[in-house]
Protein backbone atom coordinates (compact mmCIF):
# COMPACT_ATOMS: atom_id res chain seq x y z
CA UNK A 1 0.00 0.00 0.00
CA UNK A 2 3.22 2.58 0.93
CA UNK A 3 4.51 3.25 -2.74
CA UNK A 4 8.09 1.28 -3.32
CA UNK A 5 9.30 4.81 -4.94
CA UNK A 6 13.01 4.82 -6.53
CA UNK A 7 16.21 7.05 -4.38
CA UNK A 8 14.82 11.09 -4.62
CA UNK A 9 14.83 12.83 -6.57
CA UNK A 10 11.58 12.43 -8.39
CA UNK A 11 8.10 14.68 -8.60
CA UNK A 12 5.30 13.91 -6.49
CA UNK A 13 1.68 15.54 -7.40
CA UNK A 14 -0.35 16.16 -3.97
CA UNK A 15 -3.87 16.30 -4.81
CA UNK A 16 -6.35 17.50 -1.70
CA UNK A 17 -10.08 17.17 -2.15
CA UNK A 18 -13.55 17.62 -0.73
CA UNK A 19 -16.31 15.64 -2.59
CA UNK A 20 -19.84 16.39 -3.22
CA UNK A 21 -22.48 14.50 -2.01
CA UNK A 22 -23.48 11.36 -4.15
CA UNK A 23 -21.51 9.02 -6.28
CA UNK A 24 -22.52 10.66 -9.78
CA UNK A 25 -19.93 8.29 -11.81
CA UNK A 26 -16.95 9.06 -9.49
CA UNK A 27 -16.04 5.29 -8.15
CA UNK A 28 -16.17 4.27 -11.65
CA UNK A 29 -14.11 7.01 -12.94
CA UNK A 30 -11.41 6.81 -9.97
CA UNK A 31 -11.00 3.15 -10.52
CA UNK A 32 -10.39 4.05 -14.30
CA UNK A 33 -8.05 6.60 -13.81
CA UNK A 34 -5.68 4.71 -11.22
CA UNK A 35 -5.48 2.44 -13.55
CA UNK A 36 -4.75 4.48 -16.74
CA UNK A 37 -2.16 6.34 -14.29
CA UNK A 38 -0.25 3.34 -13.61
CA UNK A 39 -0.10 2.75 -17.52
CA UNK A 40 1.78 6.42 -18.36
CA UNK A 41 5.16 6.79 -18.51
CA UNK A 42 7.03 7.96 -15.90
CA UNK A 43 4.54 6.76 -13.64
CA UNK A 44 6.50 5.11 -10.25
CA UNK A 45 2.85 5.01 -7.92
CA UNK A 46 0.41 6.31 -5.82
CA UNK A 47 -0.81 6.30 -1.94
CA UNK A 48 -4.69 7.47 -1.29
CA UNK A 49 -7.11 7.59 1.46
CA UNK A 50 -9.96 9.81 1.93
CA UNK A 51 -12.38 10.55 5.25
CA UNK A 52 -14.01 13.23 4.40
CA UNK A 53 -10.86 15.12 2.97
CA UNK A 54 -9.43 12.91 0.36
CA UNK A 55 -5.36 12.97 -0.29
CA UNK A 56 -3.84 11.81 -3.04
CA UNK A 57 -0.20 11.59 -3.58
CA UNK A 58 1.07 10.32 -7.04
CA UNK A 59 4.51 9.95 -8.00
CA UNK A 60 6.41 10.59 -11.38
CA UNK A 61 9.63 10.54 -12.80
CA UNK A 62 9.90 14.15 -13.38
CA UNK A 63 7.50 17.16 -13.79
CA UNK A 64 7.44 16.48 -17.43
CA UNK A 65 6.19 13.12 -16.64
CA UNK A 66 3.03 14.32 -14.23
CA UNK A 67 2.37 17.37 -16.91
CA UNK A 68 2.21 14.51 -19.55
CA UNK A 69 -0.51 12.54 -17.25
CA UNK A 70 -2.33 16.06 -16.48
CA UNK A 71 -2.82 16.20 -20.53
CA UNK A 72 -3.99 12.53 -20.88
CA UNK A 73 -7.20 12.78 -23.26
CA UNK A 74 -9.76 10.78 -21.00
CA UNK A 75 -7.91 12.18 -17.84
CA UNK A 76 -8.86 16.08 -18.96
CA UNK A 77 -12.09 14.90 -19.52
CA UNK A 78 -12.47 13.35 -15.79
CA UNK A 79 -10.69 16.17 -13.93
CA UNK A 80 -13.61 18.81 -16.12
CA UNK A 81 -16.03 16.35 -14.79
CA UNK A 82 -14.28 16.89 -11.27
CA UNK A 83 -14.77 20.34 -11.08
CA UNK A 84 -18.16 20.58 -12.40
CA UNK A 85 -19.94 17.59 -10.08
CA UNK A 86 -17.34 16.01 -7.61
CA UNK A 87 -15.46 17.92 -5.67
CA UNK A 88 -16.64 20.71 -3.77
CA UNK A 89 -12.94 21.95 -3.30
CA UNK A 90 -9.51 20.92 -4.19
CA UNK A 91 -6.03 21.66 -4.46
CA UNK A 92 -2.63 19.98 -6.92
CA UNK A 93 0.38 20.76 -5.48
CA UNK A 94 3.17 19.69 -7.60
CA UNK A 95 6.49 18.92 -5.55
CA UNK A 96 10.21 17.87 -6.28
CA UNK A 97 10.68 14.83 -3.20
CA UNK A 98 14.31 15.69 -2.19
CA UNK A 99 14.34 13.16 0.89
CA UNK A 100 12.61 9.82 1.80
CA UNK A 101 13.19 7.76 4.57
CA UNK A 102 11.25 4.35 6.28
CA UNK A 103 12.17 1.49 8.02
CA UNK A 104 13.05 -0.32 4.63
CA UNK A 105 15.06 2.73 3.65
CA UNK A 106 14.80 5.04 1.17
CA UNK A 107 11.80 3.80 -0.87
CA UNK B 1 -9.84 21.01 5.33
CA UNK B 2 -7.01 22.08 2.41
CA UNK B 3 -4.59 23.98 3.99
CA UNK B 4 -4.58 27.42 2.84
CA UNK B 5 -0.67 27.48 2.08
CA UNK B 6 1.43 30.67 0.13
CA UNK B 7 2.58 31.07 -3.01
CA UNK B 8 5.37 27.94 -3.71
CA UNK B 9 8.40 27.51 -3.39
CA UNK B 10 7.79 25.79 0.05
CA UNK B 11 8.18 22.50 2.40
CA UNK B 12 5.91 19.19 1.72
CA UNK B 13 6.03 16.43 4.12
CA UNK B 14 4.27 13.77 3.18
CA UNK B 15 3.75 10.77 5.79
CA UNK B 16 2.33 7.73 4.91
CA UNK B 17 1.36 5.02 7.32
CA UNK B 18 -0.34 1.54 7.89
CA UNK B 19 -1.32 1.53 12.04
CA UNK B 20 -0.84 -1.40 14.18
CA UNK B 21 -4.20 -3.32 15.43
CA UNK B 22 -5.59 -1.13 18.53
CA UNK B 23 -5.16 2.36 19.77
CA UNK B 24 -2.06 2.12 22.45
CA UNK B 25 -2.49 5.50 22.92
CA UNK B 26 -2.32 6.61 19.63
CA UNK B 27 -5.05 8.70 19.23
CA UNK B 28 -4.63 10.89 22.32
CA UNK B 29 -0.94 11.62 20.92
CA UNK B 30 -2.10 12.24 17.49
CA UNK B 31 -4.14 14.87 18.60
CA UNK B 32 -1.48 16.15 20.60
CA UNK B 33 1.34 16.65 17.97
CA UNK B 34 -1.14 17.95 15.70
CA UNK B 35 -1.30 20.73 18.01
CA UNK B 36 2.36 21.08 19.20
CA UNK B 37 2.82 20.86 15.29
CA UNK B 38 0.45 23.77 14.74
CA UNK B 39 2.70 26.25 16.94
CA UNK B 40 6.27 25.54 15.74
CA UNK B 41 8.10 28.21 13.57
CA UNK B 42 7.48 27.88 10.04
CA UNK B 43 4.58 25.31 9.86
CA UNK B 44 2.07 26.45 7.30
CA UNK B 45 -0.79 23.47 7.58
CA UNK B 46 -1.41 19.83 7.78
CA UNK B 47 -3.89 17.59 5.43
CA UNK B 48 -4.61 14.01 6.43
CA UNK B 49 -6.91 10.87 5.82
CA UNK B 50 -7.14 7.86 6.75
CA UNK B 51 -9.00 4.38 5.40
CA UNK B 52 -6.33 1.84 5.62
CA UNK B 53 -3.39 3.48 4.40
CA UNK B 54 -2.85 7.30 6.69
CA UNK B 55 -1.64 9.81 3.76
CA UNK B 56 -0.81 12.94 6.01
CA UNK B 57 1.13 16.04 4.40
CA UNK B 58 2.57 18.93 6.53
CA UNK B 59 3.38 21.91 5.08
CA UNK B 60 6.27 24.24 6.33
CA UNK B 61 8.46 27.43 5.02
CA UNK B 62 11.29 25.95 3.96
CA UNK B 63 12.94 22.04 4.90
CA UNK B 64 15.06 23.79 7.97
CA UNK B 65 11.32 24.27 9.66
CA UNK B 66 10.41 21.01 8.78
CA UNK B 67 13.53 19.57 10.21
CA UNK B 68 13.45 21.21 13.44
CA UNK B 69 10.09 19.74 14.08
CA UNK B 70 11.12 16.28 14.00
CA UNK B 71 14.01 17.30 16.50
CA UNK B 72 11.17 18.91 18.86
CA UNK B 73 11.89 16.72 22.38
CA UNK B 74 8.20 15.50 22.51
CA UNK B 75 7.69 14.39 18.91
CA UNK B 76 11.12 12.50 18.68
CA UNK B 77 9.16 10.38 21.84
CA UNK B 78 6.01 10.09 19.62
CA UNK B 79 8.15 9.18 16.79
CA UNK B 80 10.01 6.30 18.91
CA UNK B 81 6.76 4.63 19.85
CA UNK B 82 5.54 4.82 16.40
CA UNK B 83 8.30 2.95 15.49
CA UNK B 84 7.90 0.30 17.98
CA UNK B 85 4.12 0.60 18.30
CA UNK B 86 1.87 2.10 16.57
CA UNK B 87 2.59 1.36 13.08
CA UNK B 88 3.44 -1.62 11.10
CA UNK B 89 5.29 0.60 8.19
CA UNK B 90 5.53 3.78 7.05
CA UNK B 91 7.53 5.94 4.99
CA UNK B 92 8.39 9.77 5.07
CA UNK B 93 9.28 12.15 2.29
CA UNK B 94 10.54 15.75 2.10
CA UNK B 95 9.42 17.59 -0.93
CA UNK B 96 9.62 20.72 -2.28
CA UNK B 97 6.37 22.42 -3.71
CA UNK B 98 7.29 24.29 -6.76
CA UNK B 99 3.81 24.75 -7.96
CA UNK B 100 -0.27 24.86 -6.57
CA UNK B 101 -3.57 24.99 -8.23
CA UNK B 102 -6.82 25.20 -7.73
CA UNK B 103 -10.45 26.48 -7.72
CA UNK B 104 -9.83 29.46 -5.89
CA UNK B 105 -5.94 30.20 -6.48
CA UNK B 106 -2.32 28.77 -6.12
CA UNK B 107 -3.36 28.25 -1.95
Amino acid sequence: MIAHTPEPPYTAVIFTSVRSDGDNGYAAMSKRMNELAARQPGYLGMESARDGLGVTVSYWTDDEAAAAWKRVAEHVIAQERGRSTWYVDYQVRVATVTRSYGPTGPR
